[in-house]
């Protein structure tokens, strides 16, 4: 581990001078990271192709969010006002004791070690929006190659290197670790004492088991992991008699997108039993029978889909609706799937809650309202959960709809779960084991969040103050002064 | 166990309702119980008096500060902007496909278990600040009552009872254990499945111990333990010279506060070996053994006082500055004392590192300030740090000063550490070990968030869309709106 000690060693140095960056420096510096990845050009869609086989069409999209995450951070670094700026001035007067100056703002934590997940090479991954939002936070980054694409990661490492050199970012701000397979260098930085917080995207298994190796430390550290989610879809019969058709449509879409590896997939759809229901089922079967196969990401994944698959559709009760009827072209594709389930099984058999990861999901039919809200309740914290309902459903259902926000943290209406808008007011997180900090979101500006804490300032002087907090608001951003928002 | 978990179930029921609690009803439930609370009126410190051996003075102003807290969450709930309300309105003709209507703000994460601190009977306890941010979030409270102040705090408990029948809270949304002096009615409150976070306040070892078993849970919950700190204050060499006199009179009284029983209590005090120095221990120790011995808040405290101060001042090399001359009264009261040692063997030594709790303060004396940095470098994190300097001295040594920030919650200019604003600005928390989650404060309107959780609202009916995230904003909050700040 004398190369570990040796990257940790140099993000420390580095921390001591990329923490006092300027906003304006930091924002420099994400937005070359986009040039160099830019400038790459076709060679890194080909390498990630073949390491992924994800189609060029979608990989060339997911470039563009992962440049579009890196200049979104670096607008919020010239903004500013993320910092959370809070002033309270001085009372000299105040009895029975004066009321000294204190200033507050968002400070970055140290080096952050990020785990890429593989199915996303670009966007979760070495310059994905763990990355950028650590490094914007003024956090160093030092990432664990994800095995599955490693080159394309290595590629996206040197553009990293080249942007922090051209900008002039202090040596060790960002470091690439080419770990292969194994979990030893993984372990290991999660276990530096120079690491302060985790970022991982992927499995319930790999990022448990980083959450657990980090509470063995002497020091408790942030870990947020991203982890699975089964992401609920609630069908309402009054939307089925309008438009079953439509929603099995919208739903055979969501449920074999990218190969159904999406954290995002829909994987448990519920149904109350009646002849819509079944007019649901039968769209959805036909369609999913008209859905090609194709590739997964790897043999891994490919195997493991096939093996949770497996037990879902062999548990008793467990009714396979359909398979997609166009023959497979190669070993590792994903044959789309639909199994179904009633509502009474489904409570007894805590196997078919489980996530099964690709093209795949499970309709259970209950007998009424009450027998759904019972199975909701034995459901655990999602990334998302989607009503497909009448605005009237909506309105009407109550205690239906409060159980859905009380379990994810985004609640759709009448859309599909996949597809995560990358904006302020996107929540990617969600109670566990959605992921492991529901107080925090990992796509969006506010995921920055995560690597910063706040500090304070007493009685110091204006003119010593950082720029957010000095008297004459010199970066004109939003700040709270005396309990009122002002710029 | 069964009455916890009938308590437990409860406080689950109560939050199906409280937490669709609109601010202001919540706001009315916080001025009832600050009501109630200052309708017990003289009981409630005649109790507290004789179960913490607090002077009354103290306890009456602890007694406002908890009011004012209680009035301060009220107005924060009031006013409304605290739930982070961001939108990002549709845009159906974006390419390649339509971007979606997205809205988030902050939810409740669900019951609080909150476990009091034996040094703020009141502030810090039943009715102080963990229960008081939690119910404004809207997450129901258990507290379990600590056994130094065991009547005070069932008395609070009774006083929160009758604001929440009075104000139609559900019932559950508070509930008081009283444990006893063992550990096995908290640690079951903190294993508790319906448990879904931590408020805990007091010593390294209790802070730690909580945290600890919590990571043996299923699933993770935030636990928020504001522990121990030894508080550094660093003496710059110019200070000194133009005014160690008054420096060491500030530093006396800061020490020896409350008999020295706050978590901001000057533990370690350093300087640069030179005759202003010896000037400032000269008025230091004069000081000191001027201020009167007080007594302590229970025997267990004055022990352990008395244990951690005698290892202190039995390590090789350390000197007794100073103790009180004035005689003690009671058995367990605090002797103001006040020791010294070299940096070479404060170095050598971890065990003058860890917090005395009570009226003590070694003084730490550098060779330079390169040694000054390097003892600096030794510690861990802190609540606090101060710089007792002039401005040329805060201006020229940006490392010194950029140590200090990066090692502490709150840094502090010519200015002491005890006394904490209760404000926005008031940063109440710190790198490890000063509490186990530094991203968080457990003082003022922003100690909130550590019990919410963001939830977005993807495709909602404007109708159906709490009145934090409507349209038109009903509730008149400030909101992040396609990236801009309006209100």
């Amino acid at each position: 581990m004398q190369d570990l000690n040796a990257v940790m060693f140099q993000a420390a140095q580095a921390f001591k001078k990329y923490r006092n960056f300027s906003g304006k420096q930091k924002a420099i510096f994400l937005r070359a990271i986009a040039e160099e990845i830019e400038v790459i050009g076709r060679e890194l869609i080909d390498i990630a192709m073949q390491e992924t086989n994800l189609p060029e069409g979608r990989l060339i999209g997911e470039r563009g969010r992962t440049i579009f995450q890196l200049k979104m951070f670096a607008d919020l670094l010239d903004e500013g006002s993320w910092v959370e700026a809070r002033i309270d001035s001085a009372n000299l007067s105040r009895q029975p004791i004066p009321k000294v100056d204190i200033r507050k703002m968002l400070v970055p934590m140290g080096t952050v070690a990020v785990f890429g997940a593989s199915n996303f090479p670009f966007a979760y991954s070495t310059a994905g929006g763990d990355t950028a939002s650590a490094l914007a936070a003024g956090c160093p980054v030092v990432v664990k190659g994800h095995p599955a694409h490693a080159r394309t990661s290595a590629m996206v490492a040197e553009a990293i290197f080249r942007a922090a050199e051209r900008t002039g970012m202090p040596q060790g701000v960002f470091a690439h670790l080419d770990g292969g397979e194994g979990f030893e260098i993984g372990n290991a930085l999660v276990m530096h004492p120079e690491t302060e917080g985790v970022g991982f995207t992927g499995s319930f298994g790999g990022g448990k088991a980083l959450y657990d190796l980090a509470n063995k430390r002497v020091d408790p550290i942030p870990v947020f992991s991203e982890m699975g989610s089964v992401n609920p879809v609630i069908l309402m019969p009054e939307k089925l008699k309008q438009e079953a058709e439509n929603v099995a449509m919208i739903c055979a879409n969501s449920i074999t997108l990218g190969v159904g590896q999406f954290c995002t997939n829909p994987g448990l759809i519920f149904g109350i039993e009646n002849q819509d229901l079944e007019r649901f089922l039968r769209v959805l079967s036909a369609e999913i029978e008209k859905i090609s196969p194709s590739t997964m990401l790897n043999e891994g994944i490919f195997k493991n889909y096939e093996d949770k698959k497996t037990i879902a559709l062999s548990q008793e009760g467990v009714k396979t609706e359909s398979v997609s009827k166009i023959e497979k072209t190669a070993q590792t594709q994903g044959m789309p799937t639909i199994a179904s389930v009633s509502a009474d099984i489904f409570l007894k058999n805590p196997k078919l809650h489980q996530e099964v990861f690709g093209p795949y999901s499970l309709v259970i039919k209950c007998k009424d309202e009450a027998q759904l809200l019972e199975a909701l309740s034995h459901l655990e914290g999602q990334l998302t959960a989607t009503l497909m309902a009448t605005e009237n459903e909506l309105q009407a259902n109550e205690e239906l709809v409060d159980t859905l926000k009380n379990l994810s943290g985004r609640l759709n209406f009448n859309n599909v779960p996949t597809g995560v808008e990358v904006c302020f007011a996107m929540q990617h997180g969600g109670p566990f084991p959605a992921c492991t900090d529901a107080r925090f979101t990992s796509v969006g500006p506010d995921s920055i969040k995560r690597w910063v804490r706040p500090a304070s300032y007493q009685s110091f002087p204006d003119t010593l103050l950082p720029d957010e907090l000095k008297h004459n608001n010199p970066l004109n951003i939003w700040r709270m002064v005396d309990n009122a928002f002002v710029k």
